[in-house]
């Protein structure tokens, strides 16, 4: 089969490799039909971040090709949605609800794991990771939002989960990115009052305002800080997200949150040093991290599925997997929010 | 009137202040009963932070003496708690529950505020800030408890509110110092069901077990992390308490907490930093802080007058105003949990 395979920093090809075939009874293979690129893809693409050579990508929604005989809850033609990461739902860690920490599971496109960039992949626990979607016929903009269902709208979502988002609340986003997006549409979903969106880029703000954004915030920084807080009359915002990862984006976070309030954090940490003496001196709380889509994804899939949200929006540039690098040059450029790549039929 | 003086490090004298007088209508004045001394205290003793010269403690129950027009919510006589800081109750932080962190605050023993380690104190916003203790003739034992509800009681309290304690968790208190210890009496008091002390001193490794602890841990560092991870079948515990305020307590506090746990800190943080990739890896949240304690007194008191708890139990030294340098002394040198200080009679 074809996929996409990382040759080292900002050397992204399409390959061949042998087709996925069942190694173990609680498999499946998923003939890919939507996958995409991740904003936490570029760290080793520019050579940020560590990668094994070879297939990549963790986002895709297919269709089931073949089932081992103890993932018989699939069946051959069910169309389904992977949760970036695979998880067995028995472990300690999944039963309290957190399977992006199973003690048995794993991501794909990484560790000898086939990538979600390729024709088809073998998805190990798969009874207990793949999310079936009903019905059939879905429209082209309905795939797309399956598809951001896949990582990027359980991230947003973690971030505000993590941030405790309740009604009325005053939200602000640190983040234009695909994540920082969905972080917004979770925000609204959940109910917030006002959506402070932190971003200086014309089509992002567009997109945050289409996503729930009742206030645009284009300084950065210090200047960012002092804009929110004279919008919030000295108090600062009831929960920020953190969807960078920088520690310019975590500093400006922890300065805009309201005493008592708690950061909700899903950016991928380089060289982050949490400010401590605010934590303990604000009482402003940290928490997020690398969502646990499994959970989410039933909830978020219904709302997509009756069209209440609509994340898939967030792919402003697609293309298929002969130009997969063009995919990543297009995010890394900034020339594009997130990447669709079409890889097979339904 | 008589009160301590820092004059810098490791130079606590007993001095002669001017008797405090109303100078606004919100305050009040107290004339101090019992006082104590605190952890962070010995920040500022050892010299490893700043601290004005003048009057210090910040913890202290005493009987209204005079109260300002706007204080009438106090009568002469009324025996109060004071909760370390003090608080006007109506700004945003105080509203939602944050008085520890109101516009309007401060604390008492700097700042030009007068401090608990003396005759009398001048209580700003005091309406608001004491609370009053009913009934009358309260046993020694009840005195001694009610004055660890200024801080140190309501702090290990809050350390374990920060940790999402709930009945039945597996607790982990990382800290056998006073507030590591009143930590446990919250964990217990808030039903959990395991509490681990890390302890390596035999005194209070029999005051963790009286307070409600059901295991020790003696390791420190590594060892600990092992030692806890392996009684827990490599879970993790469902909540850490991070009650010391170095980093290597907060690596083991980080070490040991389960995949969605939170992190309880309210040790003031030194050198600290907090391992930012196990916060996104393994989804470790911290929470913490300068307890609210103005919010936790009323029902943190009822359990003292009823007897169901008994905080006062930290204090293994006491002495009077005279003895103040030795009740420094005592607890920098570690020969005492936590000294208290006897300062006018009731």
């Amino acid at each position: 089969m074809r996929a996409a395979i990382f040759n080292g920093p900002r050397r992204i090809d399409v390959g061949d490799r042998p087709g996925p075939a069942i190694a173990a009874p609680t498999d499946a293979i998923v003939r890919v039909v939507l996958g995409c690129v991740c904003g936490s893809d570029l760290w080793y693409y520019r050579g940020d971040s560590l990668h094994e050579l070879g297939p990549i990508g963790h986002e895709f929604i297919g269709v089931i090709e073949e089932v081992g005989s103890e993932a018989d809850t699939l069946a051959k033609g069910d169309l389904v949605v992977a949760p970036f990461t695979y998880s067995d739902g028995t472990c300690p860690h999944c039963l309290a609800g957190w399977p992006s920490n199973c003690a048995n599971g794993g991501s794909f496109g990484n560790h000898g794991i086939d990538g979600g960039q390729g024709e088809a992949v073998r998805v190990p626990l798969a009874g207990t990771t793949l999310v079936k979607v009903p019905g059939s016929g879905h429209s082209d903009e309905t795939m797309r939002s399956l598809v951001a269902l896949s990582d990027v709208m359980c991230t947003g979502h973690h971030a505000a989960v993590s941030g405790g988002v309740k009604p009325g609340m005053v939200v602000a986003v640190v983040g234009d990115g695909a994540v920082g997006l969905c972080a917004m549409i979770a925000a609204k979903r959940l109910g917030a009052g006002r959506i402070v969106a932190l971003s200086r880029h014309p089509a992002r703000q567009a997109l945050a305002r289409e996503f729930g954004a009742t206030d645009i915030v284009a300084e950065r920084g210090e200047a960012a800080t002092e804009a929110i807080m004279e919008m919030t009359g000295g108090i600062g915002v009831d929960a920020a997200l953190e969807c960078v990862g920088t520690n310019e984006s975590m500093a400006t976070a922890f300065g805009i949150a309201r005493p008592g309030s708690v950061v909700g954090a899903i950016g991928a940490p380089h060289d982050v040093v949490v400010p401590i003496n605010t934590v303990i001196f604000r009482n402003v709380g940290l928490r997020g991290g690398v969502s646990p889509a499994r959970r989410y994804l039933p909830e978020l899939m219904d709302d997509v599925l009756a069209g209440r949200i609509n994340p898939g929006r967030v792919f402003d540039f697609e293309t298929d997997l002969n130009g997969i690098a063009e995919a990543y040059a297009a995010m890394d450029e900034r020339r594009a929010i997130k990447s669709l790549v079409r890889i097979g039929a339904i």
